[in-house]
């Protein structure tokens, strides 16, 4: 696992990031230089991730910084890049207040970029609890079906689903994962299969619609995936294609876990009808790379679902396992995390 | 609708059949002249949609004899080229007893031909009535949501459960379509789309992974699928990801409907256990058209799956609709099929 593989990179001025449009056929870092080109590059998707989007926007304010683009511009600019992931909004509003600590420009910078750098330090390591508590919660669980990609590239650390099952394969514990290909943007068949190929971890790729056929023949121990924003009483926005996978493995006796560090849960979302979906272009869905499947016709194309607390087992975080009843267990869990 | 939409059409000494690996890019039409011929379109699924292939298998057999292959060889090797939809078999099996009862090779030749434009003009008469009975069943029903393509592709005459939309639509009153695009082989994106396109019916295309939030959101009045092939409890194998959208309507309280004609209705198995789900080459997920999602990634390509009769709302046959308890209402369809 090289270090290529950081998804969010800060090098001296500049980020480095890993171009996920570009996986798994070209294996490109881009260099962020600007306020503006971080924008992009989330907008695009070629960072992508809740967790990894949230250090790239925390960063990105330091770019901006130096460009001197006022510090509330950069807040609403960034910010809104995406709406439905909370972890963007977060953290540039963190990067924000602790600029605005600094008595001299130069200051405001330097207070901004070790905002920055703690933000991304603590998701790394984020990562490594939510492995750890994963894979104790789900010790007798080895075969665990995933949706899009929740890893390497999705956080700046191990991840959170997949960081589950890189602390299992860490362990020597058996782990084999069943990869739902993930349309329309295919990060399941493009970046999950890709990354746990490259580190060795047994994966089978599925077609979405074959994962009600996957939890009903009896081949999946677990659902594990990860989370865009988890309301307060604990309904969950997650990639289209996640609220399926609960309805099915509830309907099968699978049990159903989302994985994510506390930034994604928002004290301010009471629940899953206040989160909002982001619609992307009907072109993702009309083509496939160079193919064109279904030209010109309308597309409906939400990117995030919402699971309803009731379909969730328990939430595996970095402060640990939190379960029902949800909004005593999220509750307790924020407090602790603003104390 | 021209007269190239139909999916299988005889001439004089051969078949002609719409090439659908070709759509929408492409409207090729394929000479088919020998039965080996068949047997690989079907296998390739240039021909596709269980009543289509039955047709398509039923002229195979004139073919055969026409190159004086033995009766059992013709009915073995182009009853298997696909092993999920029953009506291969029944109309391959029933064309044979017809050339059976022939006292010379022609006059074999003749009964199968016979009975082969009999199966034909039947399938095309049946889809007239299952669109005449699911227009009154669904009279309240205006935005339907369908899985794969059931349309004039798949069958002689205007389809199954498109059958229904192309019924409502023939008698003015409201229908609009959410086609779900059905991978791997993307026949809801590739032919439905384009089919209903073709026909100025609304629709709206979206990625399999957005079925939950549609019909959560309340945007589907009903759902409506094909089928291919019905076990005697009602029981249904159809395709892949027909079952994450019944338990998805289940849980929504939307109802689902399964169109079919009584061909797809197979006496001899008794439930779905029973039926054989065929499993695909792993490309057909690694790779969309010319564009590689995921090299060389192990990958499980099941193309059918079955969905338990409890989550049938009703079966819209070309004999009436049947309800629960189905043992006996599909019970006593077979029987009146059969006297």
């Amino acid at each position: 696992m090289g270090e290529l593989l950081n998804a969010v990179e800060w090098r001296d001025d500049h980020l480095e990031v890993v171009d996920q449009t570009a996986l798994p056929e070209r294996l490109d870092v881009r260099k962020l230089t600007t306020a503006a080109e971080v924008v992009d590059a989330i907008r695009r998707m070629e960072v992508r991730g809740a967790p990894a989007i949230g250090v790239c926007g925390a960063f990105g304010v330091v770019l901006g910084l130096d460009e001197d683009i006022p510090l509330d511009e950069l807040v609403a600019g960034i910010g809104s890049a995406r709406p439905t992931a909370v972890n963007l909004r977060w953290a540039v509003e963190r990067v924000a207040r602790a600029a605005d600590a600094g008595g001299t420009s130069d200051e405001a910078r330097r207070f901004a970029l070790d905002e920055a750098m703690a933000i991304w330090q603590e998701d790394r390591e984020a990562c490594t609890r939510i492995g750890e508590f994963g894979r104790i919660e789900l010790a007798s669980a080895s075969r665990l079906l995933t949706h899009c990609n929740t890893g390497r590239l999705a956080t700046t650390g191990i991840g959170t689903a997949l960081g589950i099952v890189y602390a299992k394969a860490e362990a020597g514990e058996p782990v084999e994962v069943l990869a739902t290909e993930t349309r329309p943007a295919l990060q399941g068949a493009r970046l999950t299969a890709w990354e746990l190929t490259q580190a060795a971890i047994p994966v089978t790729l599925i077609s979405d619609t074959a994962s009600g056929a996957a939890l009903a023949s009896g081949r999946v121990d677990a659902v594990v995936v990860g989370c865009d924003r988890v309301a307060r009483n604990g309904d969950v926005a997650n990639k289209v294609g996640t609220y399926s996978l609960a309805v099915l493995a509830h309907a099968t006796g699978v049990p159903f876990y989302v994985a994510g560090p506390m930034t994604s849960f928002d004290p301010e979302t009471p629940a899953g009808a206040a989160i909002p979906v982001e619609e992307r272009a009907a072109d993702e869905v009309r083509r496939v790379g160079g193919t064109v499947i279904a030209p010109d016709v309308a597309v409906w194309n939400p990117v995030f679902d919402v699971t309803p607390a009731e379909l969730v087992t328990a939430f595996i975080t970095d402060v640990g396992v939190l379960r029902p009843p949800f909004p005593e267990s999220i509750g307790s869990a924020l407090a602790s995390r603003d104390e």
